[in-house]
């Protein structure tokens, strides 16, 4: 069987690569942090000259942003990067305010250069970490997965299907401790059952957004549920849970668009590492490798 | 806990990746094919003139060696690089003959463009592939690790610890078909549990060695086998078998060289895979993205 339809999903998630040479780069002292569009280049150069400043970028041919380097600690860096992204958001431009940290990063066990508002970190294309559970039940006539319908009422990918138990990785919390608290928020999973989740390794990417570049790696998690387990929807972000053969969901994966798009890598890798994907077919390789293409540090 | 233990088999296994610019690449039409030493480039051009001519590369400092237009059939070229290939062997600059042949390739799913003796593949500094399966037990105590001791009379590696089964992939034979075969002839599994094989993705890394560089992706195989079961070596590659407690095995690679090379690298994915190494761990995500350094298509 071609492997097509799992290909198309790793293109779509990288679409960010193709177009990068158009981002501008901006750095906090010689770390390359992240990357912007040209509007936000010309806004922060031209209302936020006390902040960024033009450089000449080495290996990329548009001209780059750094931080002043005045701002010589974290909590500088991140106070006066809160006060741009206030008045970004209060003309507009910067919607879907979470209230929640995302740390600037240069590798994941990486010191935070700084902290910025969750909501902004796709606009600064900075580098973001989330934990994606495949929650799953071995019965007799093979793997069945439990797959998450978000509600409608969303703000971002109403409708769509998801993970059991997904999430974006805040400063301050481990993976772990991560894996944990959204299990019970979204799932209503119990901390002895969702202390099981077992570590797999992790999927990356570089995907293009209205908003910017969207660069992440999600740790890849799998939880074996008991067959009586029933997850139930807790904090209003899932609409229902349902419970199908991993066949079903792998033809949804390549035959559909059903899926929130990064979900459909973390469950390519599952089924990669249980042996539903083979060797034997084309572009089994190509599949392995992609799930790795974006920047995984 | 640290991951330097781990990385340094990174490290060591990619070390062609930092040399490869002093070899030189040769190709088959405008197909780049491998890279070889220049005392082998050297000898090529000047030995056997009718088969290779000589290009400038492009993207690549060093002359190039382009296989004769001539040579328009894979059964061609396979028969005028055998030939090559015997005068090495005759003269000694070659060792180690198999009988055994390899495909070279672009991509492992692309069709052969010649056939050459396995012995030449690091020579010629072709992909090459190999099937390795992690056979292992789950005991209420955690998962423990079937371990093969090499013979210390094999040619390669004597001595070193392996896996329960691993072997090159030959052409005309699938992966699991390889499996199958390996399993029988170096460990006397059966046939119906060699079956339960499970892929679990792949490894790729650029090894040099004195004969040139070793550009390997290896299909990785879980194989869950019973309590009772016990591998007995079969064909005189495997002097004794062992059972160790998982932890054991990261011991061992963590802290000696007491495996064959290319082992410790697909059992740090068993390791990734089965959650013993962690997100929190730093430099967990420089391993799971390591384990893909070669070229893995």
């Amino acid at each position: 069987m071609s492997l097509q339809g799992y290909h198309r999903w790793i293109d779509k998630c990288n679409n960010g690569l193709r177009v990068q040479h158009a981002y501008h780069q901006w750095s906090i002292g010689s770390t390359p942090c992240g990357f912007i569009q040209p509007w936000l280049f010309q806004r922060l150069r031209k209302d936020f000259p006390s902040v960024f400043t033009v450089k000449q970028s080495e290996g990329h041919h548009l001209e780059s942003l750094a931080l002043s380097e005045e701002l010589d600690t974290p909590d500088k860096r991140s106070t006066a990067l809160a006060g741009i992204m206030q008045k970004l958001r209060e003309d507009g431009s910067l919607t879907g305010w979470r209230s929640e940290s995302y740390p600037v990063l240069t590798a994941f066990d990486s010191e935070p250069l700084a902290l910025v508002e969750r909501a902004a970190a796709v606009h600064l294309g900075i580098k973001a970490y989330g934990v994606h559970i495949n929650g799953y039940v071995r019965r007799g006539s093979g793997i069945e997965l439990w797959v998450a319908r978000r509600s409608r009422s969303k703000p971002t990918w109403p409708g769509k299907l998801d993970h059991i138990v997904a999430g974006g990785q805040p400063h301050g919390l481990s993976p772990q401790e991560n894996v944990v608290k959204e299990c019970q928020e979204e799932a209503s999973i119990p901390r002895e059952l969702a202390q099981r989740a077992q570590s797999v390794g992790a999927v990356s990417y570089s995907s293009e957004q209205a908003e910017g570049l969207k660069r992440d790696v999600l740790f890849c998690y799998d939880l074996e549920l008991p067959d009586s387990f029933e997850p139930q929807p807790q904090d209003g972000e899932v609409e229902s849970f349902q419970r199908l053969p991993l066949k079903d969901v792998a033809d949804i994966i390549a035959q559909t668009d059903d899926f929130k798009d990064n979900c459909n890598l973390v469950i390519i890798s599952f089924l990669v590492r249980h042996g539903f994907l083979k060797p034997e077919q084309p572009g089994y390789l190509g599949v392995v490798s992609g799930l790795l293409s974006g920047d995984c540090s």
